[in-house]
């Protein structure tokens, strides 16, 4: 790898005794452009090292939803436990139709690397989460402990929280849990789109690495996953997150709900105010890894 | 007055286990003007009437952010109170200036009843919060206990909330506080431009009626108020919003801190980062008089 960028500091906030800081950097992984992240450091991170926990947001989405409206900053300090918020795409990149439509291109980078040649150069924000923000923010020395991460997120970013947990080589995620995800992304409008779009086998690519009811079934190694969903979620009635479909799997592949557990929550819905209700179970769960 | 306006419900979400709604209705007291609030029922109110707090939001601000962003569900939910948060201002009113500059006209209604005549059609939140919203929501039949009011708010919001506790002949309100208020407006620029513009007095009749410095200067009655502000406040460090004098003045006419505490919190900002760090302390505090 070439030099690490440089990361300039944006705004920062005092919040619960700790720090959220907006940050910029030009990024490698997404095509030279500009991206910006948010860290929230718990006020424990001025003696050491503390673990991450990575908050991947949902379709249209920036680096900022889940910082102001997420509700996890609390718990995240009281834990003592780092937040770090990545965009949701490359911006800029002008790729084809990357703005034509709110559920593909900008704020709709479902954390994949792209292998059609017109994305290929921007849209990687797998590499760009799992690759590049820890090595950029370990060249900045930030007090991060990057050997004890963890991984959630909303929605898309669900998807992509169950999607880098289960296919990561390294195991480089302790646990993951999701809000509303896309868990069965092959099999529903969102993931058809994207598939087809970004990538160079479709469908069919997308079902072989990124999909977390495709992952689950071939996964053997124990695993830590939790995901909440609300039944007055109308992208659930319409089959957009299929997490019966991740359930079923799961109890197929063997994993008990000690595993794996999908919890259902009577009349809520897709918004930040369901995320906001169980933000803090979401906190306490990743920690008892993190921390172990 | 005339028949009452119906409401009519925008929308609707369940978050911590009561529901958050929006509604909209035409607005008497602004001109005749379509005006939207959010109000938050906690769960307890599907079996009895509940105790109302109001929040009143900042410029530039709307019923959502407060909603969004303040952190105030989660403690309301426990403690069985319900949150109203209004609009900052008439929409749409078309009066001179309205729209040039962002601490006056739209989003920056000030909280009080407009007396120069381009204004005093629409911009009169004083009676929009204080009478008309009351009454509107009374005669939909939601499940609030009136005679059980408190009220509290955000920088134009914290003023708001401050003179219409002290300001309130009838006792409306049995407690107030603030985040970061304007809490001695005819002594600073924000505050003389407001009053410069809507009150045919200007600064003195500001002064007079809209000014908590001097509202506690001049009041008798015992008080239950309190104030946070960052050290870290820009708005604060420019002097827009003087909570010393306030402090001063409230110490001069009698009042300990049991009765009118004013907390300086080291490094925090102006923004809703600070404003959640302490949004439980709020809803606790004036938990002890609304459940009294």
């Amino acid at each position: 790898m070439a030099t690490v960028p440089t990361l300039e500091k944006l705004s920062s906030n005092k919040t619960f005794e700790g720090e959220l800081i907006k940050y910029k950097f030009k990024s490698v992984a997404l095509g030279d452009l500009d991206t910006q992240f948010n860290l929230y450091l718990p006020p424990n991170a001025s003696q050491k090292k503390v673990p991450v926990l990575i908050y991947l947001a949902g379709l249209t989405c920036t680096e900022d939803n889940g910082a102001q409206k997420g509700n996890f900053l609390k718990t995240a300090s009281a834990e003592g436990i780092a937040l770090l918020f990545p965009d949701t795409s490359p911006r800029g990149a002008g790729a084809p139709n990357e703005t034509d439509s709110w559920d593909f291109g900008v704020g709709a980078g479902f954390y994949l690397n792209a292998t059609k040649p017109e994305y290929s150069r921007n849209y990687n924000m797998l590499t760009h989460v799992t690759t590049e923000l820890p090595q950029v923010i370990e060249a900045a020395g930030l007090p991060l402990d990057w050997s004890r991460q963890s991984i959630f997120g909303h929605s898309m970013g669900g998807h992509g929280a169950l999607t880098m947990y289960l296919a990561s080589k390294t195991k480089q995620f302790r646990s993951a849990s999701a809000f509303a995800p896309i868990a069965n992304p092959s099999n529903c409008p969102w993931g058809e789109k994207a598939f087809n779009g970004y990538l160079q086998g479709g469908i069919e690519e997308g079902k072989q690495r990124y999909d977390a009811t495709e992952l689950i079934t071939k996964h053997t190694d124990p695993v830590h996953v939790l995901i909440d969903y609300g039944t007055g979620d109308n992208f659930y009635k319409q089959g957009q997150l299929l997490p019966e479909n991740f359930l079923k799997a799961s109890r197929n592949a063997g994993y008990d709900e000690v595993q794996v557990r999908v919890r259902s929550h009577e009349g809520y819905d897709h918004s930040y105010y369901f995320i906001s209700t169980f933000a803090s179970d979401h906190i306490h769960f990743h920690a008892n890894f993190l921390k172990a």
